[in-house]
């Protein structure tokens, strides 16, 4: 937690729950990322954290924004963002919206699929696009699926396509998976980016830029069991040395869309103890209701993939074992049973606890209002 | 898909996704629940749909309602529900909402622990109150956990605290979770419940009420595999059955709170293909993309749980095997892979699907604007 957020939060009694985002932390870290990785581009993952104050800032010190709709597109461009520094990065795009995108001067696009780039040259003729490739993404912390992506060779094949298209087949992009732990997988992915640059030489197509995505691992803290996090600088380091080794002297253009890696340690939620209770006598565990669970911002916590800290204030006596729960009439809104919390034995209901590294994926995964609840009210300071 | 839904969709082509929901089905499920369980009174449970046309129409009928949230009853009052015929069912709430709930009129509140007692005590005086009971709901379709609910032997102890702190101690309530298919599951709960009755009795503590909950299984289609869904009809007998079997002749009160028993087949969701695609030359399945996933509607796809029929239109021929995901920049917003969903092998990019039985659990779960896509536009006729 920064210092601006404690001295904000012990200021101001919110009306919890409340997400406090510190934009000087959100600004530090592009930054950061900037100097760790000179040679890439930061493109933001507007997804983590599409709040206008937070594209404002980032857009104040000339970021790219990478835009998974429409929308985002329409709010990264009132927000200040030009036209030529966001990327279109959903693959799946409706073609109304490509049209509409390429009036308002976007001239990126993500595809990974035949009917994709027909619906491109049809709707943003002459625009840049890339190919995402297919990965496994071994050792991510979140649970990943094939969703996106296609083979290396469907890929080749799709690149010369697209030049027949009228499209420019401007480079290649893949995911190596959120919270990536094992830094190989990075080497992995650009061997097979370098791969398809030579195959694709000899037929006359000539990719320019690599498109590395997010997935750099933010530490949550709550993580006991797992791997290590590798830290900012090494995993730039194994990023910058596997580009060495497989693109040489020829370095291709470089492209990062971090999202949690920007805003995930800038905020911080306060939440209400709403009930503390035991199922029976012989329950070991206490059961701690929060006034935020599932369905109000902690989406993540689903399978308990991510472990956010929790800071419980003054309390500094003995803990134990607790089921961390949301305040919904949900089965499902538990938020930690397997992980197994401790938190102090004198907590008390009407208490506060501060969830830590709470900035990406939160507020924009809130519910409409399901039981009733509102969704978090937000605080950009 | 009603005939009155299948006219207004014929007659309007809506801006997708969108939801449609019939409320004269709405009405007739509740009688129709009201005819083969006379002896019950319906609480819906609003957080299954909580649009404000819903809420007038059931009210308009003389239902009553089982609210989660401050939010909820006051909404249900804004929707012409009397304060006598609402229940504030969440057994986790905060001291301030009771006692304004309580200021509203709110008589009747759940509870399954000491500390929620006390509150109920202070905020809410002389107020009826029932505990819910644990159970462990086997068979339901739904993942449950041990979220709500006490032991039954803390549960009586709590109902002789409730007296001693001037409370109404009014009942006992349970849920044999969502989607139940073993019927078995309401005789071994109201066995339960009478047990209690009866031990309470010697100290005089005479309860009146069992709240039999929700979880009225629907029937969705797509679930090939499972057990068979039970009839409305079966259910109700089984219920009444086992009142009769445990209570003989003297019958307590009894409140059911059906959700998706009232509003899960009165809506349907229109959606729009976006993408159909494959990985690779060799895979044996297309990706078929929605412009609904589980971030806009489609949330109790979750673990593939409820399987929702899908009507494709005028599609006649022969259907291939898909992997059916959303259009969010999410490795996990695919709807349905495991299932083994088949789709017509003419399914092109922009027809439109029907999503079936989708009036409960869809528009409340929608994300406020994950990946900046608007929530889910609503149909109610």
């Amino acid at each position: 937690m920064t210092e601006k957020i404690k001295k904000f939060l012990a200021e101001n009694r919110l009306a919890t729950p409340a997400l406090v985002v510190d934009l000087d932390r959100v600004v530090d870290n592009y930054h950061r990322l900037a100097w760790h990785l000179p040679e890439a581009q930061i493109y933001y993952a507007i997804k983590a954290n599409p709040a206008p104050r937070i594209l404002k800032s980032l857009a104040g010190e000339g970021a790219h924004f990478d835009a998974a709709s429409i929308y985002e597109i329409r709010e990264a461009l009132a927000c200040g963002a030009q036209p030529d520094r966001i990327s279109f990065g959903n693959t799946i795009k409706k073609e109304l919206d490509i049209a509409t995108a390429a009036r308002l001067g976007i001239s990126l696009y993500a595809f990974d699929s035949a009917v994709e780039l027909e619906k491109l040259a049809r709707a943003a003729p002459g625009a840049r696009v890339y190919c995402r490739l297919l990965m496994t993404n071994g050792s991510a912390g979140w649970p990943t699926s094939r969703k996106f992506g296609c083979d290396i060779v469907m890929a080749r094949d799709l690149l010369i396509e697209a030049r027949r298209l009228g499209l420019d087949p401007y480079g290649v992009s893949f995911h190596v998976g959120s919270q990536q732990t094992d830094l190989n997988q990075w080497d992995i992915a650009i061997a097979r980016a370098r791969l398809l640059f030579t195959s694709l030489q000899e037929t006359g197509v000539e990719l320019s830029m690599v498109n590395l995505g997010g997935g750099m691992p933010v530490a949550y803290g709550g993580d006991s069991e797992g791997p290590p996090i590798p830290t900012l600088q090494s995993g730039c380091q194994a990023i910058t040395a596997a580009l060495l080794r497989h693109f040489g002297n020829q370095p291709p253009r470089v492209i990062v869309e971090p999202g949690r890696a920007l805003v995930g340690d800038a905020g911080v939620i306060e939440s209400e103890v709403v009930l503390i209770s035991r199922k029976s006598y012989s329950d070991e565990r206490r059961w701690v209701y929060l006034d935020i669970g599932k369905f109000g911002g902690l989406a993540e916590t689903m399978d308990e993939c991510i472990r956010y800290s929790i800071e419980t204030g003054h309390h500094v006596g003995v803990t134990g074992p607790v089921v961390l729960a949301g305040p919904t009439c949900d089965e499902t809104d538990v938020i930690y049973d397997r992980a197994r919390y401790e938190l102090p034995l004198d907590l008390a209901v009407g208490d506060r606890v501060r969830i830590l590294a709470t900035g990406a994926y939160t507020s924009s995964y809130c519910s409409v209002g399901f039981n009733g609840f509102p969704p978090i009210s937000e605080h950009y300071i």
